[in-house]
């Protein structure tokens, strides 16, 4: 096992030389999408043009999301607390990770969108820079901001400014989880209100993975943290986990993850604690392994198939990759195309619906997931995403 | 008189239509610099690739400067209280000047910028903002911000940020007419330390005009305020004014526009105020004179003409127009080529040496200034500021 692994960490096989040239000067850059040719041009763009197109906004606010690019613009915000698998490393450091962010919004929802990060952790203080910012974007993706705190932050954030939010490290993955899970549930017949779900993590990912997945009809849930099974007997649990306690663990659940997983049918890990392979040969027939930590996944995927039907990873050198790269431009790119004012639970769940849709044509144990490339899920993920907002009455 | 006026304010003839039309959507757009192509691409500019760039700034945060843009990356700041003529309309309402500006970054500059408005005109809370946004950006330009506080502010965000700062709206207009007045005195064969020269106006451009002019070697200075000449003797002045009243107006003149024109050889209009022609007329023989509002120049520009020997306005549809976009690209290129930690005085007289050096081969009355569009003025400025910039010891 230790042999596959390590090969696998590899097996990318990117230099050091590749990845540092391609980020030379940044992975960003701004373009001017009005003529500055000529002198009438610089007339209409700048003074003395520029000043009707102010004085029309100054006299009717609205104006600024159709003559401004402020209401395709998402601010990329972090704080640089919990950056990848690298943990707290500093905004300065989190910046290749929001550029690259910044150009899959581009990419793949055709949105514009500038890295912010900040040089502070105070949840009041994030939330005050961004209300003074606010007339500078449309919508906030937060990002790679530490557990517990990412959870009030978001909540405040979301109170503060009336334009979508959303931290994807919570929302984004629990999206493309349950889109998985939907395909891999059809794979093998069966349904989600029926299985046993165990979720590896209370971080950011895995509260919202739990939360969505009970939303989406899941009756059976148990998560685990660094202290074991979470149920509401435990002592001194954070409100975010003492919430969970509440919509999880119906059984009540006590002890680890041999307990847990003895008889489960689906796996997700979302914690960097890698599982053994004996207890995943303790699952239920037709499991669902889902071992969604980068760069190393919680069990080596090929070692995971030999007790599971249908395995995932968030890598790109296996099959099944779960990336959320599936979800969030399409998310935001739906929110701002419905003038949505919030991202509500069913503009998420009809996210993940869409992507399970792209994929349901070639569906097999090995492709439960469209390609993070495939130009079809932005497009059908916004229409989804807007459709739903309007429906939620949030436009 | 007036129906000179009317006639050249529609001059442009821009019609409401195709300046909207322009303006749709907003004129920034976001592009990204690195492939994503296919999954090599992806794994290379995003996860897993990434994660090796963000630790290696992790160990060693010089590296940001190499491999994020933000090193090359101006954020144009406003609060929206001096947009063009236009007073105090909002940060909203600032955006497409905001967004004019980032694009003439762009085009002579070569630098990338984005639009921070906002939505607070306290000092303190906006030094705040830009200290926690720091990791974010390279340099800062202050834009359309009111005076007196425009000086507070400046003086205090240079002092908290390790970065070139500079509000544009002082220093950029007073290096363009620094240069605009070394080529209309060579044309009059006159030189700076000999002319008496007034300044209507002490907001943001009057006062630093008033600065550079003494630091390139001007000994007689006037500056008119809304109350008459600023002199040592007047009650309640501002500190700023205070400060002006000691380095201005050796002869201590009292009164107002007529006392301190009669007899002078330079005017310079950044007030709003118009000044009727008979003023004009008691200049001294071969006078210069800068009309510099905008959108309606002090007084119309061939009005003027019957009085003195060489005249210039802000505007593009007259001769010897002086337009702050000559300085700032080039100004804000030159101090981040440089690496420079602030913005020094001899950089700003050297960008106004080099404005002034690329219309010096065809200079003439009507041809004192290169054109806006003129693609040598950039990197001119921006290797003459780099060199100030190590000169100085500020790189």
């Amino acid at each position: 096992m230790t042999t596959v692994n390590e090969s696998s960490s590899t097996s990318l096989e990117l230099t050091d030389q590749e990845i540092f040239a391609a980020h030379e000067g940044g992975k960003l850059g701004i373009a001017a999408t009005a003529s500055l040719a000529d002198p009438r041009a610089l007339s209409i763009a700048y003074t003395p043009g520029v000043a009707r197109v102010s004085r029309a906004i100054a006299e009717d606010a609205a104006l600024a999301e159709r003559y401004t690019w402020t209401n395709r613009l998402v601010a990329v915000v972090s704080d640089g607390t919990a950056v990848l698998g690298l943990g707290d490393i500093g905004p300065r450091a989190s910046l290749p990770v929001m550029e690259g962010k910044a150009a899959l919004f581009k990419q793949f929802g055709g949105l514009n969108s500038i890295p912010l990060v900040l040089d502070t952790t105070d949840v009041d203080q994030i939330v005050e820079t961004l209300v003074r910012l606010r007339p500078s974007f449309g919508a906030v993706n937060l990002e790679d901001i530490a557990a517990p705190r990412c959870f009030e932050l978001e909540t405040r954030v979301v109170e503060a400014l009336d334009c979508p939010v959303m931290h994807d490290d919570q929302h984004g993955t629990a999206i493309v989880v349950l889109a998985a899970l939907r395909n891999a549930l059809t794979v093998v017949g069966r349904e989600l209100k029926d299985i046993k779900i165990v979720i590896s993590g209370a971080g950011a990912a895995g509260v919202a993975c739990a939360k969505i997945l009970r939303a989406a009809g899941a009756t059976e849930i148990t998560v685990i943290d660094s202290r074991g099974i979470i149920h509401g007997g435990r002592d001194g649990l954070h409100p975010v986990k003492a919430e969970l306690a509440e919509i999880t663990n119906p059984r009540g659940l006590t002890g680890n993850l041999p307990e847990a997983l003895a008889g489960a049918d689906v796996f997700i890990g979302v914690s960097s604690s890698a599982v053994p392979e004996e207890l995943i040969a303790t699952m239920a027939p037709g499991a669902i392994v889902f071992a969604l930590s980068n760069p190393d996944p919680e069990i080596h995927p090929e070692v995971a198939a030999r007790h599971a039907a249908v395995v995932a990873t968030g890598r790109s050198d296996f099959p099944n990759q779960i990336n959320n790269v599936l979800a969030f431009p399409g998310v935001f790119r739906g929110a701002l195309d419905a003038g949505a004012r919030r991202i509500s639970e069913n503009m998420k769940l009809a996210a993940a619906t869409a992507i399970a849709a792209v994929a349901e044509d070639e569906l097999s144990a090995d492709k439960i997931m469209p390609s993070p490339l495939d130009p079809r899920v932005g497009p059908e993920v916004a229409a989804a995403v807007a459709r739903a907002a309007k429906e939620d009455g949030v436009a």
